[in-house]
């Protein structure tokens, strides 16, 4: 297997397979439809940065045996055919009249007897790529086939990683690792934020990246306000701390980890609140197991901060992380999913250092049998200070 | 007006949002519902790369009179804070009980009236950002009022673009010409394409793009197989045509060209292809004027190709450009769309050179009223030869 337009060689794909059709059979469906592109990208090896148009509708179908059927618009002919994937059937897209309804239609009508029902992912944390008047269409023409919510079918499988996976988004890491070493040298006292991002996207390209999907962070006196922000022009100045914050991609898979940074110097404040998410972060490393639930690993982070005193920031305290830049499940309250073997997760424990000021710390690990094994390298556990 | 969180002064949001209130009246809708990237950012100037992450849906609500209301995860509360938006409500998201549901709903509920009707873009070119199962929950929860279709109220508004856009997407453009200006020192005989991807990308960054959103291209003997392949580790050879195309972000708005190069030397069938190309893009450029349809620009662009010998390939020969990498209208066939003074668009005409063998131009112009100006400095007129 040469061709690294599959990322992976098809037994990997074959696997994935097996493993979503006996789970499309425990939960009763006789076909999944995907749309989305890790969805897609997961079951296909079809990678492609053309999903950034919105223009096009692109689907594959699971049956219950034998391999995916791609649905696709004519110009994805060429790249699907260098997939492992040998049923292509494609239509000329955008076609006003019939952007693929009938093809599609055609498809799960051959696939899915008429007492079937058709998996969707429907449920949190998903969305159907396509247009919704078509997919009422389709919906009224595939009748009396159904659609249902096949959400558990798709996360189940996804979220545990193959060996293979692990070590793309390791490589994922290592690219960031690097990219975060030479911080110190392009940011500073007197340097705009906006630069130091653009900075940071080409050293991330330099040490390996395919592209960069996602750079944000802060900075700010003492603290920043938000971690979606894009950057602004306003120059660093001492006593600020900045925050980088990427989801770099290669061969398709994620990091998705920050790193602090004061500038010139750091308050004491400042220094108790990066002691404080380090020590948490080590505090749920140490304690995290598969079988332990979301809930429960936010709780120990949570502990992890009353015990030394912080008040822990809102918000999820980290998420799955793999074909795209976050992935269920969320570390919240509220999250029962259980954290299993295999499992990639960012640990993203933030506190409140004063109001309006916060800071997130942030790691990515793989949940092994026996406790997490880090995939980014561990952030120091001192605050490293720019040009002090 | 001096925040750059905003992109825009807030006449231009107020302008946006008078058209599509007075669009909507006109649909008999009474109110709208956002929920992509585009959309959002178009209404309010909410603009983040934390879209990449699919967990939380974000909703922003246009109601038939007043300003726009903001239903989003407490995460964006400080950045959509500091956009022009008012009133702006908020869930810890993501919450797998309630992911904005009952929060999405009281807010339908209090802004449209019983019998009123909510449009979401549900047509070509569109799709919903939030889980099907809680668009149908809320789809109940709000009744009696209905959900419709207002892809074209939202599409007629956001297709012709303000003064102001228009020096936006110039300002993509002229980032993307210096990159390209630049291939020759990046490209050449013996270097891996996926080398010069990330080169490239490095090179649109260092000429002030924000974020590289999109970078596609090919490289072959007398032409490439298609246009939306990541790059492979192959080096380029003597007598291979290279392409490279992007949408480079500033400002949350995109450009999007290509560019051609041959490596080392071109045969005459690749010299007469460009030729054709380029002929063909005058010839558009010649003919364009407001009133035309999508459709009669395709048929401009195709007789181009005839008067030169050369035969098309298929799929659209361009399409609109903006908020996103691309947009309505496509020149095709069969799309009837009215071109109209203020669009931006690209003309994107491509030709089979040999089976398998093919050669995409791309240019990005605006519909002024007597024809189209360029915003991308025009490609060539002959085929640039790299280390010829």
């Amino acid at each position: 297997m040469h061709d690294r337009s599959l990322i992976f060689p098809s037994t990997e794909y074959q696997r994935r397979l097996s493993a979503l059709q006996t789970a499309m059979d425990e939960a009763g469906f006789s076909a999944l439809m995907l749309t989305t592109p890790p969805d897609v990208f997961y079951v296909t090896g079809f990678l492609t940065r053309f999903w950034e148009s919105p223009a096009r509708p692109w689907f594959v179908i699971v049956p219950e045996k034998g391999k995916p059927i791609a649905v696709i618009p004519s110009i994805g002919a060429e790249l699907m055919g260098r997939t492992w994937i040998d049923d292509i059937r494609t239509w000329d897209a955008p076609d006003p009249h019939d952007d693929g309804v009938s093809l599609l239609t055609d498809t799960l009508c051959a696939v899915v007897p008429e007492a079937g029902r058709i998996g969707i992912p429907m449920g949190l944390e998903t969305h159907l790529r396509m247009p919704l008047k078509d997919y009422s269409r389709v919906s009224e023409m595939v009748a009396p086939r159904k659609f249902g919510d096949a959400t558990s079918v798709v996360q189940r499988v996804r979220e545990i990683k193959s060996d293979a996976e692990i070590e793309k988004i390791r490589a994922c890491c290592a690219i960031a690792d690097a990219a975060f070493d030479r911080v110190p040298q392009i940011a500073g006292e007197g340097v705009p934020l906006d630069q130091v991002f653009r900075e940071f996207q080409i050293e991330l390209l330099k040490a390996g990246a395919d592209w960069v999907s996602y750079v944000a962070g802060g900075a700010g006196q003492g603290g920043y306000g938000d971690v979606i922000s894009p950057a602004d022009g306003v120059p660093l100045k001492s006593g600020d701390l900045l925050m980088l914050d990427t989801g770099a991609v290669r061969d398709g898979y994620f990091c998705d980890f920050d790193r602090n940074y004061a500038i010139g110097q750091a308050s004491d404040d400042v220094r108790r609140a990066y002691a404080a998410l380090h020590a948490a972060t080590d505090s749920a490393m140490a304690q995290l197991r598969p079988g332990m639930k979301a809930c429960e690993l936010h709780q120990v982070l949570v502990e992890g901060f009353k015990a030394l005193g912080a008040s822990p920031g809102g918000g999820r305290l980290g998420h799955g992380l793999g074909l795209s830049l976050t992935e269920w499940p969320s570390l919240t309250p509220k999250d029962e999913t259980v954290l299993r073997e295999g499992m990639v997760l960012t640990l993203e424990p933030g506190v409140e250092i004063a109001p309006g000021r916060i800071m997130v710390h942030e790691e990515n690990i793989v949940l092994r049998a026996d406790g997490p094994e880090l995939l980014s390298r561990r952030a120091p556990a001192d605050l490293p200070v720019i040009g002090s």
